[in-house]
This record gives C-alpha cells, sequence and structure tokens, in this order.
C-alpha cells in the first residue's frame, strides 16, 4: 500500500469507475486567453459527479475493496467510512451508494448545511462531532470499532490517487501536447495523480501545483525536501487547508517543478473572472490554478495550458466577493 | 421585411454566423432528470458569445446588410444602432466589432454598471439617456439622424428571428427526437425563431414558451389572438419584461402551442437548482424553462425534453436568493 501507483493501476482505476463518472467537458474562453496570454483550457470537474474530481478516488477506492477487505462484523454488513467536512465526504457516500454498501461519515457539527445535506443526501449515516481533530479521530476509531467500516483516507491512498489521476489522463486525450498542466494542492491527490500521469504518458508536458499564498504548506515542503505541516490555514479556499501526506508528497517531491502560490484577492479575482466570463460555478479551491496562473504567468512554460477545475461546490448565499 | 424568415434563411444565417458564434454545448443532471421525471436537455446559450443566444440575432442582422442598406453620411462611415438596456446591445456591439463597423447604443443611466461595462468592453459608442421609452426613441431617432446608422431591433427584424432560430437548429442536430423544446419569451425572437425551425425540420416537436406571471404578455396574447401589450411587468426575469412584437406574435400564434407561467419563486428555485446541481451561472430569464417544467409538468409532453437556456448575464453582487 505504500509505493506509487503505477500507470497501468491509473488506467485500470479509469475503467473501474468509467459507469459512475462523468468525462466532463473542457472549455475555454477568448476573453481569458487574452488575459492569461496564451490558450488556456479548463478540465471542467466542478461538473464531475458530487461536484467534484474526488468522486474519482472514492469510487475507485470503493470499488477496489475486495471481500477480504471489509472485516467480518456482526451483521455482516459492508461499511465504508472517513471524516472530513468537505467534498471527499459527499465522494465517499455517493461511491458507496453507486456498490450497495453502507457509508458512516464523521463530520464537525459546525459544517455549513449544504454539505450536511449534500452528504446526507447520498445516503451516508452522518456522525457529528465537536469540530477538532482529536474529536474526529476518536470518533471515526470507535465507528471502525463498532460496524468494521473500512476508513478510506482522502488522499493519503494510493487507490485514490489512482483514481484522481484519471482526470489528467482524460485531458491529454482531450487537448493533446499541452506544454503545463496545474491543479490545485490541498492534500495532494490530485497533483500526486496528475503528476504520475503526466509523467508516464507526456513527460514533456510540465505539472505544476497551486496553492493559496495563505496555506503554503506544499511550497514550503518542496523547498525544504521534507514534508512541513501545515499549522494556521488563512485561506477562503476551504478545500485546501490539508497537509500534504506521506503517500502524496514524494510524488509530487519528484514529479512537480514548482508550486506557485496566488494571495486570496487573486484567488477572488480569478473565481469571480470564472462565473462572469466562462458562466461556470466554481468553488475558492478550484479557482488556484487561474489564480497562480495570472499572478505568476512569467513561472509558466509555454501556450497551452490545462487547468484542473476540482470543483464548484460552495455556498450560494455567502459569496467571497461579497461583504458581510 | 414583413414575413416570416424561411427555413432556407434560417440555415443560411447559421452558415454566416458561423464564424463568430459558439455551437453551445448541451448539458443534462440526474438531479434534475429525477425531478423533472424526464430526460431534461440544457442547450447552454449562457455559454454563447456575449453570454447569450441574442450574439445569433445580432450578428446575422449586422453581416445581412449590405452596402446599399447603408444610408450616404457625411464621412462614410457604415454604423448600427439600437436601444436596449441587455444582451442585444452587448450582442450588437459585438457583431459591429467582428465586422469592422461602429455601433451606437442608447442606454438608460440607471443600467447596471455591469451591463454598461460589457456593451462598452466591445466597443460601442455609448448615448446614456433618461430611463423612459419616450426618451431612448428620440435619442435614437437623433442618432441615425446624425450618424446614418442602421437600426437592428432587437428581436422584430426577420434577419434576427433567422440567427435566433439557428439554436434550435443546432439543439436538434445535438439531441435527435425531442418530444418537446422549451424556451424563454420576451419580445418572442427566440420562441418564434425556434417554432419556425423546429415546425420545419420536426413537426411531431412541440414548442412551448415560457415567460413570468408578473409578465404574462405573450400567454394572454395567445389567448386573446392579439397583441396584448405589456403595462406593468413584475418580475426578476430582466430580459422578458417586454411585448412580442408584429412579426413575433403571428409566428408564435401559429407554431406555438401554449406558453407556460412560472411566478417568481418558481423563477428563483430554478435558478438557483442551475447553479447548484448544474454548476452553470444563468440569468433569471434562462431560468424561465426550467420553473415552468418544474411548475406545470403535467402541461409538457413526453419524455425528452430540451430547454434553451438563453444567457448567463448576471449581478453576481446580487443574487435573487440573497437578502438586502
Amino acid at each position: 500500500m505504500h509505493s506509487s501507483p503505477s500507470i497501468e493501476a491509473i488506467r485500470e482505476a479509469a475503467e473501474k469507475i468509467m459507469p459512475y463518472i462523468h468525462r466532463t467537458p473542457v472549455f475555454t474562453s477568448a476573453t481569458i486567453n487574452r488575459i492569461c496570454r496564451g490558450q488556456i483550457y479548463f478540465k471542467s470537474e466542478n461538473m464531475q459527479k458530487v461536484g467534484a474530481f474526488k468522486a474519482r478516488g472514492a469510487v475507485n477506492a470503493v470499488f477496489s475493496l475486495g471481500e477480504e477487505d471489509f472485516p467480518a462484523n456482526g451483521n455482516g454488513e459492508k461499511c465504508v467510512t472517513t471524516h472530513s467536512s468537505g467534498n471527499h465526504a459527499a465522494a465517499l457516500a455517493y461511491a458507496a451508494r453507486c456498490r450497495g454498501i453502507t457509508s458512516h461519515v464523521v463530520m464537525p457539527e459546525n459544517a455549513p448545511p449544504v454539505k450536511k445535506s449534500a452528504v446526507a443526501g447520498y445516503g451516508a449515516r452522518i456522525t457529528y462531532t465537536e469540530p477538532t481533530q482529536q474529536a474526529r479521530e476518536e470518533t471515526l476509531k470507535d465507528i471502525v470499532a463498532q460496524t468494521g467500516a473500512v476508513f478510506i483516507h482522502p488522499y493519503n491512498d494510493r487507490r485514490v490517487i489512482a483514481g484522481q489521476a484519471t482526470a489528467a489522463l482524460e485531458l491529454m486525450e482531450q487537448i493533446p501536447d499541452l506544454d503545463t498542466i496545474i491543479t490545485p494542492v490541498g492534500g495532494g491527490g490530485l497533483l500526486s495523480g496528475t503528476a504520475l500521469s503526466v509523467s508516464s504518458l507526456q513527460p514533456g508536458t510540465e505539472v505544476l501545483g497551486a496553492e493559496p499564498a495563505g496555506a503554503d504548506d506544499a511550497f514550503r515542503s518542496l523547498q525544504a525536501g521534507k514534508i512541513i505541516p501545515l499549522t494556521n490555514p488563512q485561506t477562503i479556499a476551504d478545500g485546501l487547508r490539508t497537509s500534504l501526506g506521506s503517500l502524496t508528497f514524494p510524488i509530487i517531491y519528484k514529479h512537480v517543478r514548482a508550486i506557485l502560490t496566488a494571495d486570496e484577492e487573486a484567488i477572488i479575482e480569478a473565481m469571480r473572472l470564472t462565473w462572469e466570463r466562462m458562466k461556470l460555478v466554481v468553488e475558492p479551491s478550484a479557482s488556484l490554478p487561474l489564480a497562480a496562473l495570472m499572478s505568476k504567468r512569467d513561472q509558466v512554460k509555454g501556450e497551452k495550458i490545462g487547468l484542473i477545475i476540482s470543483g464548484g461546490n460552495v455556498d450560494l448565499d455567502h459569496l467571497p466577493w461579497q461583504k458581510g
């Protein structure tokens, strides 16, 4: 379980998840091309099932579990579980429903109502906890002990990484000969998966990560050559407030030349530009690649640049460019 | 100039506008299919140039003008003009820029800043007036007198109708065998064009219009068998606050079985559902087909239903589901 997924594993993941996953479209905008001085391609994972690329990894992980992976428990029910306040929770609930098994999700009680109802809508059994890491982990441990549920980590899992890697697989088929591909980086599942796909199949294409300046653990980890955990993230990009993992860091360290950062103003500007010009609802985390490209254009190679738009789940009652 | 465009004219329009217009994608949503009990196809004209189907009609009209259509004026400059606070203004400015001629747009001084800057961004010369119909028409008359500009009406123009008709032409190619197609109806350019395309090529497909209950002139006109002008429209659907025209009404009367209406609450609900589930930024007017379908499902024939999503230009600082 502790080596990188191979390109064969990624191809198997693509086949396995195909019935449950959208092949998402790629969009362009003449205005954004002009602003960014290049041909910019938006791989729209905001239109993915559950509204985020996370469906890919979760479906691959859940459908990779064999009979032998489920511990015997009292009632013989197969379960999976995770703790998350974000897209991975909905993705795991969706994946479990696709397979016809039970999911248990541990969520902080202060999670946004829209996320709670999304996870509940996919049929998960939700346990609410205090919003601390310790409370979440202890509750998860209890659930595993009581139900025999298999824990699916949001990113530090090679089946999850292989699943996330399939987005870049599709993008390379849809738009050949990209000079550069940029993805957001939080825990590193999407970035490491993208780096594996691209370095295997199209090594001339450069892969870059993009993260908030206020949560720049990947940037600092790459500089230090070791994982520097994120301590006090300050960003509206709620999907990117996590540290790299022991599986994702080495892949990123090997295959990703640089992590670009963007400040909060640039993130909001990029998000708004995507809504206004592309008519796409994207979440703050998904706006990092464009924000970084607009802020650091000189650090990005080439003309043809693919951006992976990671998700579109956002609280429509509170938009970041609105006061109050 | 006072007969309906033929299917040949519509096909010519499609060819003429092709270099300047997107073939917009068609999207579906499992959730919306479930809610509407059918296969619902969203023809996404919100992703059209200038963010609305209006680009089709304006480009066709501007590129249909021959040398002889431009009156000789002082400096030999070719100009077009219109008065509009909405998408037609941006569309005409865009069309004129594509052809390399000048556009003059008369806008009410209280038009939203985002619309003013969109029109200015496409290079139009803007004249602001008091927000009354009389002021707009007088200013337009002055501009025509001074510059020899050709007036392009937003909907009561057969070249405009032929251009708008091309959206349905594409939709029928993209999704064959639709049972029903629903479009919003304001002045009736899109609905009449759609009705002409569909009745010529696929007469088994029913065409319906959808309009706000608070601006139901098309509904009442169809019942009365004559144009009943809209007097005091009460709706957030700012693109649908206009009355049918002398060219659009007879086409709609002949080819459209019914106009469905939706109240404001249903419009806002449909708009929000489209943002949340489809990740598409759509404007209130564009949400009428879905709102009407959800409100009046029993009046819509068949399983496979196409909705023309007319535009996505919306003030992101003030969303209709937000208070204040």
